[in-house]
């Protein structure tokens, strides 16, 4: 399937897909404010996002989402209607809510790049910024980071699956929502699909999109035959015909007795999708009518409930599938639909903390990732440490925004998706393969186990 | 914990989340629509929304989203930039492009209302209209429908495991981007969930909020105590205290020597919140140490990592907790994270049409469910026939637009939330459990066999 021909640079701006708001947060975010508002409590924190444990059937996660969450700081305001509906909930006093007129993000950013590897416990951002704001922000910068990350480290997996195949996003229709359809197409090419089926997320990210006919089309016209050709006809640089809407083989002939016809007006049949029953079975058998028929160059495209077990189990068996349409499966994340992540305050007003709660307790202080590969540049263990010590490496968490504004402008999507195939190959073969693998050593350096001690002692006295 | 005093109407009109703009959509429908184009095919199609199949976890669904579809429907039109992006793509013809500029949704649509239980294979929703508006709108209707009929599933599944609990949405953090957030809150609650933490939610639905304060408060202060003391003072008409920051039965017991210094103020401590370890004992410890500190009207509020298996297994072992925080098992339906749901083209321009792709054939012609109840007023089986047999009975999908228009006002989502509530009454017992069970008999009718043959031997022919 050829993409976009003339690719398109994204919009200016790669903006969430939300016109939300900023009242797109929980409720316990305004109730805590009113309390540190009443006192006068806005003291530097520290906060970090992170995952507490991978799922079982992941290996490594790639980190994703951080633009969308630059830009929801950068244009975070309460608008007037905001405000007042808030006054009118009865929940909150006015002056409380007079006072959020003025919130703004005003703190740091520093963050793993889009497309890094990274683990269990490692913080993957961490916002420094005045107590109110630092805490205001928690559930949407949750809501940003989970998703994309969760989408791109599954994407990764296909991508591993099928290093050479031409992947694209279907899953816009059982995507979570509008957003989970965006967001999920810029992850799954981040994570190094070839392209999405999902026009805006075209528009908006710059992605190579994807498309070819539905059952319907099929449907709507008299025979099938009918069908091929007026769509051939109607897209002649794109055509990739579907043929199981009654009956895949016939459909592979169908498109034999076509081509000669198109040939004559300068029309070439690119390819195939299959899309139901045995694709193994159906592609050797689709292949060889299009072989004997003269078509040996028309690819082979395969969809419906595909993930990367599956693809791996059709190359397995050597199905002769050039391409794969991955939906709701990689879209929701299907085996692991959530990650068990956390936005956790680290420090206040200088003073390290963590909760200690049972199955839940987090390391304390600001914190740096270090990586360290073999003699072959494999990954061979991370070192979690207090950010303020040095080490003979560059940390994984760099700046991102500073008083409230990016260091930097964004690197492009593209740069990010080959920061992640990079990352990929550093990975060793178990970490890369489909099976459950343990994760690289990652060492809690013996300062932050001091620190962690320090904390509870001084918790217990409190 | 006390909902917000004064319920507030929702806004005007529920909108859906996103300003995604009618691109958001998959590329195949407009490469479908410029062949259509091409030969000025345009007739009257049938297209309706249905689930193949059930997931193993599920005995019944229960329809939601259909507002959200009728708004969409309402506002679909394409606006001049994104005429020019599809120009500028290279994809598509300009005389084609330019057709578009008028693209509105004039059909009709006939849709079981929100809230009401359905089964594999009977149609929720039926769009009747010129073929490119019931075709383009595929993508994003799906996309609309299949979530929020998901989540309220779900939903249903907890309030039925804990009839008389407190039950809170508190799932916006993971739920799978910001409109997912926001629907899902609205699912639950129609689902029947008593409110939300989703402040947005509250304000665009109407849906009653709660909220507490996270680890990060109690971290922030130098002292547990002084934490709780603050947060009362602050929001002395809504103080639920998270007492497992450090030690639960120390908050606990942090709780019962705060309670007469604010009661001296004439402030009730309403409720405290557990999130770790093993909430069943902890609630027997908590509950004990509140009453014996002259708080048994303190109740009991638990959350972290719910969902109706969890909850049943609380209460089956007596756990003394009052209400319960579910979020993301609930909002990305952890345990079916998708349905296996399709839209599908059953007639054009007079003719019944069905796909009889391996494992995915449709019922061909325009549908009707028609239910039947037993002596007791329980579900005893649902009839699917062909919309215009008439039958003794009213049947479940009523008229939604004509025109292109409204027929009703929109019911509020309480009363949606209503009838979902009934439905459930008209359950059988295991039906309404958390087991396997068997869904009750859904007869296809001897007329629409019969059509499913006549159009298959017309395929054939064809």
């Amino acid at each position: 399937m050829p993409e976009s021909p003339a690719l398109l640079p994204a919009l200016p701006q790669e903006r969430p897909a939300d016109c939300t708001g900023a009242l797109l947060t929980d409720l316990y975010e305004l109730t805590m404010l009113q309390a540190y508002f009443a006192r006068g409590m806005n003291g530097t924190s520290a906060f970090e996002f992170f995952v507490r444990k991978l799922p079982a059937e992941r290996n490594f996660l790639l980190a994703a989402g951080l633009e969308q969450v630059l830009a929801y700081l950068e244009g975070l305001r309460l608008a007037p209607a905001e405000l007042d509906w808030l006054a009118a909930s009865g929940r909150f006093t006015r002056e409380f809510v007079d006072s959020l007129a003025d919130l703004r993000f005003t703190g740091e950013v520093d963050a793993m790049p889009e497309g890094t590897v990274f683990f269990a416990d490692e913080p993957i951002l961490r916002i420094v910024a005045p107590l109110r704001e630092a805490q205001f922000v928690e559930s949407r910068v949750m809501n940003l980071l989970h998703y994309q990350t969760m989408v791109a480290s599954k994407a990764a997996r296909v991508a591993l699956a099928a290093p050479d195949a031409l992947l694209v996003d279907f899953g816009l229709r059982r995507a979570h929502g509008a957003e989970a359809g965006l967001l999920s197409a810029r992850a799954a090419y981040l994570g190094g699909f070839t392209g999405t089926a999902t026009v805006e997320a075209a528009r908006r990210f710059g992605i190579p999109m994807y498309g070819t006919m539905a059952h319907s089309f099929v449907q709507a016209h008299a025979s099938e035959a009918e069908a091929f050709e007026r769509f051939a006809l109607s897209q002649p640089g794109n055509v990739v015909l579907l043929i199981d809407t009654y009956d895949t083989e016939r459909g592979a002939r169908l498109v034999v007795e076509l081509a000669p016809r198109l040939a004559a007006r300068g029309i070439t049949i690119q390819g195939v999708r299959l899309d139901s029953g045995d694709l193994a079975a159906h592609a050797r058998r689709v292949r060889a009518i299009l072989d004997a028929g003269g078509l040996p160059g028309t690819t082979l495209f395969a969809s419906g409930n595909l993930d990367e077990y599956r693809i791996a189990a059709l190359r397995a068996a050597g199905a002769p599938i050039d391409g794969y349409g991955v939906g709701t499966r990689m879209n929701t994340s299907a085996d692991a639909p959530y990650l068990d992540c956390a936005y956790k305050l680290q420090e206040y007003e200088g003073r390290p903390c963590r909760k200690r709660s049972e199955g839940k307790a987090t390391w304390p202080g600001r914190k740096q990732v270090y990586r360290y590969f073999d003699a072959a540049g494999e990954l061979s263990r991370d070192l979690l440490t207090l950010a303020d010590r040095p080490e003979p490496a560059r940390g994984l968490l760099v700046p991102a925004m500073r008083g409230g504004r990016r260091v930097a402008p964004p690197p492009s999507l593209t740069q990010s998706r080959l920061l992640a195939r990079h990352a990929l190959t550093q990975l060793s073969a178990p970490l890369r393969s489909l099976e459950p693998a343990p994760p690289p050593f990652v060492e809690v350096s013996r300062s932050l186990r001091r620190l962690a001690d320090e904390v509870d002692e001084a918790t217990v006295a409190a």
